[in-house]
């Protein structure tokens, strides 16, 4: 049996919607793949009751409750407190939390104010978490059944804690047993279309499989037990790999760690080939040289108007070609070309399809794809983004002769 | 006293972190937004016991109770069977339930697979919520004290069915008094100044202050009780938006439901001055034009490695009035110039900050503005894009005389 684990998470920010709670689900990954049972999300706002009451529920439900938030210097950052009045643990001033917390200020050149001062009081028996990107130290307890830690809200300062201090020990008091995650990245195919190649492949006992769907990508998710063989593992996944052909682009393993994206996998094979790249970014305007934010052989993109708007570009090939060739021009080795085919109003309108076409010259070859984009506005530019980036993907990958 | 809601959802893909809970978030801001006052947030997976306690507690505890997901086709969308658990209702077949669900196919020219049936089973005595987007129907029932409404997990169904047939009812049921939320949104200053400058101002009885702070935009939100004076409120406002200067762009009132943004501001100022605008992404990289997605005065946006790592462009205002001049060639009557002002090695390095100029070449004026970047690269990349929007906009305002 899997160890129970739960998050919690203080804030009326949260409570009210002003933000989704993006921490509960980093933190919820994590513990599902190092093996935990993860049974139960909640979210409370700044009552202390409503605090205390839950942290009694929790203690007597699950063996770890993962918390964030209510560790801040206000009057609102009510954790300690109602850690102290849930477990009768009263709270104790902590001399080396307080340094910490003057250090921080002092390193800053700011003054302390005085309310920083709570953030050094934490219940009796608790151990302290030391956070080296903040003010407020995490701490934890053993209550009940559950073993508690508490990290501060700050997305940044709570995965810092998380990997630093917290899950250390949770790897010392509890005995895991990981599943491995097997998840096949593909781009250019939809959701019900994989489905339906993959009907026909009978999963073997234990073995579950999931599907993941955001704008163009795809994911198929294979959870294996933890230790099942290696060698029926792999034969599972190319049976998965092989019907989808060139719309997978990565094949990620937990076990590894390793997560793919579209751009880091072009990234790669662009440095490997050492090729250049130049883009007319006529559909996704500015979203495809956004993407590549941090690559060095991207020379170019850009969006103009008048080409978009021009009659010409709806030609078709000759048109694209001379665009493309135009783009080379400027030193690059390969050029993409994006145009609509039929009228711009659809773009605009969350209810109509768009169609585009992109053009791809390379040194030996050009190639060009169409396809009909959907959605709002900002969904169409980023489909036609990475429609555009895997264009490049599969020539690079070898797939386009 | 205003009566308390609670936020319930239902499903592995939430609690096993592989999606955050945005639809908590969005229909928190909607219960806040109606004058509820929302308690709790509770997401749980496909275990019937935990499904079937969690409704049980919350029937005792909430006036209301708003719930996501769980009433698909599949054996794992378990909501109907719980509330007929919880509350004793056993499950009914829906004849006008079921003739929509297969109608819903028929129009897709689809067959209706056997595992839909199942979504005509509603618990006795339960209100039916016809889906118009997808197959699942919401349902609502009253248990105990609260009042729960049934919603598919689908953000784009859920919101349909929210505001088509949930919010009508909760109308008539609750006798609501919404409190008043002046949003006031600034660019260009960051949350500690913007607290500095207000610290002198006193917040009348029963008003609250709050911020929120994402890239480059702080937030400044106060929050009127029910009923409050209008013209109390005005001054209160005046006296929060006049030190901040031009760095408000926009003021939002909840009681007209408007929500600016910096993109939209600009647009209107744009088509009122019949002004067009061409931009040099240096930095952004794509990002600004692909903020500004569905305006027709965005001529130009491209980015040119050349020119980003060109030493020229460092050599400060004459280059980028070149550059300016060259892009108002082209017919535009502004152009945006981004330009490094250090080396450019420090924009990857999240531990770094980086030095922009940007330029702006207007009809009657010209204006360089220089800023310091932090944090990761897609970051700084979003700062630059809003800061160079952000200009613009004051100059369209006449903030930069």
């Amino acid at each position: 049996m899997k160890p129970t684990l739960e998050i919690f998470s203080q804030g009326e920010e949260i409570v009210c919607g002003q933000i989704a709670d993006t921490n509960a689900a980093w933190l919820s990954q994590q513990a599902v793949q190092l093996g935990f049972l993860v049974s139960r999300h909640t979210a409370v706002g700044d009552k202390l009751n409503d605090l205390v009451g839950l942290l009694k529920e929790i203690s007597g439900r699950a063996d770890c409750c993962l918390c964030t938030g209510g560790l801040g210097p206000t009057t609102d950052d009510l954790t300690a407190q109602a850690v102290a009045e849930a477990f009768d643990l009263p709270l104790e001033f902590d001399e080396l939390a307080f340094a910490q917390i003057q250090d921080f200020f002092t390193r800053r050149q700011r003054i302390m104010p005085d309310s920083n001062r709570k953030q050094a009081l934490l219940p009796k028996g608790a151990q302290r978490l030391d956070n080296a990107l903040g003010t407020a130290p995490g701490f934890s307890v053993q209550a009940g059944r559950c073993w508690f830690a508490f990290m501060p809200g700050v997305p940044s300062e709570m995965r810092h804690l998380f990997a630093e201090r917290i899950l250390p020990t949770i790897n010392k008091r509890f005995a895991l047993a990981a599943d491995r995650l097997i998840t096949l990245k593909t781009m250019g195919i939809g959701e019900s279309a994989i489905q339906e190649l993959l009907r026909p492949i009978a999963l073997p006992e234990g073995v579950a499989i999931g599907y993941r769907a955001s704008l163009g990508e795809v994911q198929i998710k294979l959870l294996f037990p933890h230790g099942y063989p290696e060698q029926l593992l792999n034969l599972l996944t190319d049976a998965v790999a092989s019907p989808l052909g060139d719309k997978v682009f990565a094949i990620d393993d937990s076990s590894t760690a390793r997560c793919s994206d579209l751009v880091g996998v072009i990234d790669e094979l662009m440095k490997r080939h050492q090729l250049r790249l130049a883009v007319l970014e006529t559909v996704s305007r500015g979203c495809l040289g956004s993407l590549c934010l941090t690559v060095d052989w991207l020379l170019s993109s850009a969006y103009y108007q008048a080409v978009a708007s021009g009659a010409t570009v709806c030609d078709g090939r000759e048109t694209m070609q001379h665009l493309a060739a135009d783009l080379l021009a400027s030193g690059a080795d390969c050029a993409l070309v994006q145009a609509f085919t039929d009228s711009q109003e659809s773009f605009a309108d969350r209810g109509q399809s768009t169609g585009i076409s992109i053009y791809l010259l390379a040194p030996d070859t050009s190639h060009l794809a169409q396809h009909r984009l959907s959605g709002p506005p900002a969904h169409k530019q980023q489909q036609a983004a990475l429609l555009s980036l895997d264009l490049l993907r599969r020539y690079l990958q070898g797939c386009l002769d």
